[in-house]
């Protein structure tokens, strides 16, 4: 059990927990927008590619169904995802198996350590259909035991890194990102510590799944990501970032934050593109894949509210931020941010090129 | 899923969160002291009860070994109780199968749903030899899948009731318990009415949990209580209670607190003797007793520190309390009752003619 690094991931990677207006909670309307998108998806997907007959799903395991988000956060997108997957879930069971008892549903809820699990679990549905259980810890790791789950999903979640690559903050290498706050796809260095980064990570999340799904149990994964050949800099979420980048600089300059502390901030985000993603599953070898469709998603389609947009921003970054500038300048940067956010409204959304797209990949656990 | 009745116990029966001076976490070295006491008992129990080789031990099951405490409060003493467990299981497994490949072990922890299990995870040791998991809900209802836990936990949790029984709050009724907020046990019909809630309680979770455990699987409760015969009212504990009991009343003549509010207010705590335990399991029918001892606490043969027995009170019932008089107001009481638990120190301690006991209880789930 992997158990120490499941301490390196920093506390800052959780989002804004409670359910106040700042909270990720009440800040998650684009990734709950792109449920009913991929609810489609999800549904047919499950009910092509699950099957209870397969020989890993024996008569013990098929009394219990157990499934997992890996990333939940605190609510409420899970519960809406989880009710759909069981929907899935359970027609096919039953036209599987006409006259069988009814499926007992496990849920696991995973998230980092200081992840709001008490907000989570206070919201849970008041009629839940199955039984519930918070697993804190990095999913990069193991986190269940051996053969253990049926189904796993991961909804925007493993475009965040397990860290930031230390070549990208590191002064003295060729990938130094002097001057930009994300990987932005032009500087190619940093964009190949960046990838390599997003591999070892993807690798170390197929690795610990593998082990913990059943040979024929399946996995959801919702990602960030870009066309094939685009950069991040030509999307509308990419200027948007950079945008924040010059905000820092700015503050710098105007001696609010020291230079040395943006110098060393950078976005543990990485777009990774479907050309990527196949390579690295296939690689790892361990899952079939049988969908991976790009979407785009309805809210990158039209200009976002200012305002929107700022607090949908800071649920995501806030405790990122925090740790690395202190929580009191962190209110002056959003400040900040807002109003050259507001200024620069036009050219972040008219110098977008292309957009970015939401990866959905359904995969198959290999039978041994 | 008796999911509704989760909801029906109230937030306050949670232990006080977080890490603070007036925390559970902080003021649980009675509980904590006890688990030297019954380590051995324990110890012994699992490795002469547990049988891997039973028949609903199969291989599939081996391979991961379930473990669930039913009433955890937010740290430190379940987890120094899972690794007393843990470590007589694998020593049994061991001892069973020379030359296997290790247990792999999954510990679920469960408490209400307002427990403080941010601080649970937060606090989690950091080389743990387990999948760790937290599962909200009363455990009055059912809580995991059919045949899915080797080894269930319950230490101090389960003289909870359910809820305060009715009768006892109810001015029409024979069993109101005017001028007392305990069952002390003198008065018939109260002690009626308690004894008949815990057999409730008790029954409810010896159903859930047969309905959970694996046919062999081990249970160990650890549960307050008192000898056969003996009164509440007898012991140092009964007496306490009774002299926070004299405050109220005492605030509610200086009309600090509603005399109505006083009324209303009885502890929701039962102290049970082995023979009532005994009928209570035996009638159930779904468990066979391996060990039932009582067990005298050492911190009961000594006269505690006042700051000390106030801070263990007030980690334990602030919660209840505020629910019931209000933030402000407890603050005011537990001054008032630090003062007269001073004043009244001695006659505390040398009034009771009688000790209440910990019962340490050994279930093994019958083979169907």
């Amino acid at each position: 059990m992997e158990n120490e690094e499941t301490k390196t991931v920093p506390k800052s990677w959780a989002m804004v927990g409670g359910d106040g207006p700042r909270s990720y909670a009440q800040n998650s309307s684009y990734q709950r927008g792109v449920l009913d998108v991929v609810n489609e998806l999800m549904n047919e997907g499950i009910k092509e590619t699950l099957d209870f007959k397969s020989p890993c799903f024996d008569s013990s395991n098929v009394c219990t169904f157990r499934i997992a988000d890996f990333g939940c956060s605190a609510g409420p997108n899970t519960f809406l995802a989880m009710e759909k997957i069981i929907e899935a879930v359970e027609q096919k069971y039953h036209a599987q198996f006409q006259n069988s008892p009814p499926l007992e549903l496990q849920v696991f809820f995973n998230d980092v350590t200081t992840n709001d699990f008490n907000t989570l679990f206070r919201t849970l549905p008041f009629y839940q259909k199955y039984f519930a259980a918070g697993v804190p810890g990095t999913f990069y790791g193991r986190l269940f035991p051996k053969s253990t789950l049926h189904l796993a999903y991961s909804s925007y979640s493993l475009h965040w890194l397990s860290k930031v690559p230390e070549e990208v903050v590191d002064k003295k290498s060729p990938a130094w990102n002097k001057g930009s706050i994300q990987c932005c796809g032009t500087a190619k260095e940093v964009a190949k510590a960046y990838s390599a980064q997003f591999k070892t990570d993807m690798d170390n999340f197929l690795n610990a799944r593998a082990q913990e799904i059943i040979g024929g149990g399946l996995m959801v994964i919702i990602i960030l990501g870009l066309p094939d050949e685009i950069f991040l800099s030509q999307t509308a979420a990419g200027i948007c970032n950079e945008l924040f980048g010059s905000c820092l600089i700015d503050m710098a300059k105007l001696g609010v934050i020291s230079e040395e502390k943006v110098d060393s901030f950078n976005l543990p985000l990485y777009y990774s593109s479907a050309k990527e993603l196949e390579e690295i599953i296939k690689n790892n070898g361990h899952f079939c894949i049988e969908r991976l469709n790009m979407m785009n998603h309805p809210m990158t389609k039209r200009k976002l509210d200012v305002q929107f947009a700022i607090s949908q921003f800071r649920a995501i970054f806030q405790g990122l931020l925090e740790e690395h500038f202190g929580r009191d300048d962190v209110d002056k940067i959003f400040e900040y941010f807002a109003k050259k956010f507001a200024e620069n409204y036009d050219s972040v959304f008219n110098g977008a090129t292309h957009q970015h797209v939401d990866h959905f990949i359904l995969l198959k656990r290999n039978i041994n």
